[in-house]
C-alpha cells in the first residue's frame, strides 16, 4: 500500500516528513509561489512548491506527495507540506468540463452526467452519494434490529410482477423474459419462510415519462412482514426504517449535509396519519375545489398535505392511508369495512410521496378474484400465486425509493443528481 | 400486529395463557391424544388438543393458538400449550411436496426448486439462505470498518462489460442494451470520487454451461480500492473481507451452521499464499503430469491444492497469484517483471476458486493497448474508459460468488441450493 498520511491527519504530523496522495484539486500559482492542493478521501491537503520546481501536471491527475509538514493558518488544515517531492501516479489528465474546486457546479445536469466519473469527484456531488450510501445502510440496520432477514430475489422473470406496461423485454436463452420491476411476490413468498424479509436492491421500469422523478432503473429498499392485523402494523414498521435512515445520515454523512446545506427531518416517535377520504375533504374545504370524487392526490394536494402535517402536527411526515382501491394494485388488501377503500398508505416526505406500502391480500382464493374483478388473466400469475395455496399469515409492507428519499433529503431537484450513473428513456451511458 | 409469543419464549410463560402463531408444521395424532407443532421464525412450539377438539387444517396452514403453558419434558422448548383455541389466519393449505418435518429433504432438486415458496420452508435450506445473508452482512461490515463506501451502480448497460460472450441482450426503448456481468468498471470509476468502494448485487451471466456452479443471476460482492502498490495491497483488504463474512455466520447464523452440521473455516491473520508458476512445478512434481506450460487451474488442481495449503499451512484458504495474463481480462494489470503473468489473484477455499481479484490498469494508454493486443475494438469501452483519461490511481479489487461460497461454506453440492429462486438455462421460474 502507498504509506501516507490522509489530508485530514497532516496537522497531526509537524515538523515530520510525510507522504500524502491524492487528486490535483487546484494548482494556484501566485507571484512567488506556487500552491498545489491535494484532495484524498477525507478532503484537501495543501502543498507549497519552491520557485523553479515545475510539476507538470494539471487538475485532476493523480500525485504523490513526500514533505516536510509545516503549521500554516492559511492552509485547508491548518499545516501544508514544504520542501516537496512529487511523483505522478496516474497517467495525465484532462481537464474535467467545469472546475472541481469552486463551491458551485458550474455546468448543466447533461454536462454532469456525460462526463459522470470525472463530474461525480465534485465535493457536492459526492455528498449526495455519501447520503444514499448512508440511508441505504440504516435502513438494513433498523430492519435487523426488528429481526429482519435479508433477500436476495430474482431480476429476471417470466412475467411482468404487477401486469403492467412499463417493463423492460429481454432474449433470456431464446425465450423472452422481463426484468423484474419489483421484488413485490418474491418478498411476500418469503414471509412466508423468514416471517419478516427485507431487500436493497436495484428495480427497473420502463418508464416513459421523461421528469425528474423517474428513472429506469432505481435503488428500492423493501420489506415485508407478516402476522399483523392490519396496514397499522406495517406504518410503525416503516417508521422505524425512515427513522434508521436518517439517525445513519447523521452520524455517517453529517459533513456531506452540512456540504448541501440540508437538514434532517425530526421523525417522531409516532408519525402522524391521516385516511385519504379526509384528506380530500380537509383539501376541498381549504382550496374551495371538490376533489372528494377523486382516487388520487395531485402532486399540489401532497404539497398541501405536506404543509399541514407540519402546521398542525409539526410533522416533515404524513401517512395518508386507505388510498380508494382503485388505484392500487390487485395484491392490496381491501378495507372490509368500506370497500372502496384499501389497506394501503403512502409516506410523504416534505410533501411528496416517498413510501407505498399496505397489508395484502394473504388467501389464494382472494388473488384470484381480485384478479377477476379487474379483468385480469389469473395465468401469467400462476407461479407466483402458488405460494398463497400453501398457507400464508396476513401480512404487508412497503418500498422506499432511494434516489428519491435522498434527492427530497439533500434538496436535489431531480433525481438524477443522486443517482449513480442514471438510466432513463435517453440515457444509457456511461 | 397480532399479540403473541414466539416459541423460543413458550417456556418463560408456564402457569399463563399466551397466544402462539405460525404455521402447523406437523400434526401428531396418537390414541388419545393429538399433538399440534407449530413453526414460527424462532422455532417449534407444541400444542395439545383435547379429545374431541378437531381442527380443521391440514399441514402448512398458519394457526394462531391461545392455550395455557404447561411445562413439559417431551415439548421442544420445555413447555405446551394446553386447553387451546385455535384460529385459521391463512386459506387451506395445500402440503408441500415433501414432509417439511422430516430432517433429511425428501425431494430432488428440480421437485424443490418447482415448489420453492413452500420448499424453502424446511428448516435445512432456510438455514442455507440464513448463511448467505449473514454472509453479506458481514462483507459489508468488514469493508465499512477500513473505509469503504457503498455503490449502487446501473445493471443496465451500452455493451458487454467484460467484452465477452454469455451476456444477456436486451430491448432498451428500442434500442440494444445488455445485462451487465459485473460492476466492474463501475467501481473502478467510483474509486476516482471515494477511493474505496464496495457494492453488493445482482450480477448477470447468460451462462450456457448447465453445472452446479453455474448461475444465470448471481450475487456478487465487490470491492474496489486506490492507492496500492500492487495485488499483494488487494490481498488482505480480500483477506478481512472473507474473516468477516466468516464472523458474521459464527454469529448471527450458529444455529443454521449446527443445523447443516457445516464448520467455518479457520481465517489466517494473513492467507498464505504461492504464485500460479510455482503451484504449476509443485503440481507437475506430484503428480508427474507436466502442467507448467498450462496457463489455468483445473478444478482437480485446484483441489489438490487446497489439500496442500491445509498440510502445509493448515490452511482452509489460498491465494494463487500471477495467474498467465492470457486468460485474465484486459483491464488485468502485468507483471513488470515476467510479462507473461498478471498482478491477478484468485482465492481459493477449501480447494475451489471463491474470489478473483487483482490490480487493474489505471492509465488510458494502457487501455488502449491492451486491447489492440488482443485484437479488441476499443470503440465499445470509450465511455467506460473516459475515467482513465481523468487521472487514475493504481488501483486494484475483487469480487466473490455470494451463493458458490455459501455452498462451499454449508456443503451444498450444488450452487442452487443456496440460491433463491435460481436462474439458469432452463429455469426461469417460479
Amino acid at each position: 500500500m502507498i504509506r501516507r498520511v490522509l489530508s485530514a491527519d497532516v496537522a497531526t504530523h509537524v515538523g515530520e516528513r510525510i507522504t500524502i496522495a491524492g487528486w490535483l484539486h487546484r494548482r494556484r500559482e501566485l507571484k512567488s509561489v506556487t500552491f498545489l492542493i491535494i484532495r484524498d478521501r477525507a478532503g484537501l491537503a495543501q502543498v507549497v512548491l519552491p520557485a523553479g520546481y515545475f510539476v507538470p501536471a494539471g487538475e485532476e491527475t493523480v500525485l504523490q506527495v513526500e514533505g516536510l509538514v509545516v503549521a500554516s493558518d492559511q492552509a485547508p488544515a491548518g499545516a501544508e507540506l514544504s520542501d516537496p517531492v512529487v511523483t505522478v501516479l496516474s497517467g495525465p489528465a484532462e481537464p474535467p468540463p467545469f472546475n472541481l474546486y469552486r463551491p458551485a457546479i458550474g455546468a448543466s445536469l447533461p454536462t454532469i452526467l456525460d462526463h459522470a466519473p470525472a463530474t461525480l469527484r465534485h465535493p457536492r456531488l459526492q455528498a449526495g452519494f455519501e447520503v444514499a450510501a448512508a440511508s441505504a445502510a440504516g435502513f438494513r440496520s433498523a430492519l435487523d434490529r426488528l429481526g429482519f432477514t435479508e433477500v436476495f430475489t430474482p431480476k429476471i422473470v417470466e412475467s411482468a410482477t404487477e401486469g403492467g406496461a412499463n417493463v423492460f423485454r429481454l432474449d433470456y436463452f431464446g425465450r423472452p423474459a422481463y426484468l423484474a420491476q419489483s421484488p413485490q411476490f418474491y418478498k411476500q413468498a418469503m414471509v412466508g419462510v423468514f416471517e419478516r424479509v427485507f431487500e436493497v436492491g436495484p428495480v427497473f421500469r420502463a418508464e416513459p415519462h421523461d421528469t425528474g422523478r423517474h428513472l429506469a432503473q432505481y435503488v428500492s429498499l423493501d420489506a415485508e412482514l407478516g402476522f399483523i392485523t392490519d396496514h397499522f402494523d406495517v406504518m410503525p414498521v416503516c417508521r422505524d426504517a425512515v427513522a434508521g435512515m436518517a439517525d445513519s445520515v447523521r452520524d455517517r454523512a453529517g459533513a456531506a449535509m452540512q456540504t448541501l446545506g440540508a437538514t434532517l427531518p425530526q421523525v417522531p416517535a409516532q408519525i402522524p396519519d391521516i385516511h385519504f377520504a379526509e384528506a380530500m375533504s380537509l383539501i376541498s374545504a381549504a382550496t374551495g375545489e371538490d376533489v372528494t370524487g377523486e382516487d388520487d392526490l395531485a402532486p399540489a394536494h401532497e404539497r398541501w398535505l405536506g404543509e399541514w402535517a407540519v402546521r398542525e402536527h409539526g410533522s416533515d411526515l404524513l401517512f395518508v392511508t386507505g388510498y380508494p382501491l382503485a388505484i392500487k394494485p390487485f395484491y392490496t388488501h381491501p378495507d372490509p369495512v368500506r370497500p372502496r377503500y384499501s389497506r394501503g398508505f403512502d409516506l410523504l416526505f416534505r410533501g411528496t410521496e416517498i413510501v407505498t406500502g399496505g397489508q395484502r391480500l394473504h388467501r389464494h382464493d382472494e388473488y384470484l378474484a381480485a384478479l377477476t374483478a379487474r379483468g385480469m388473466d389469473p395465468a401469467p400469475f400462476a407461479s407466483y400465486l402458488q405460494v398463497f395455496r400453501h398457507g400464508m399469515p396476513p401480512h404487508g409492507g412497503f418500498a422506499i425509493g432511494l434516489e428519491r428519499w435522498t434527492a427530497l433529503l439533500t434538496g436535489a431537484p431531480n433525481v438524477r443528481q443522486v443517482t449513480l450513473f442514471p438510466r432513463d428513456l435517453h440515457r444509457l451511458s456511461p
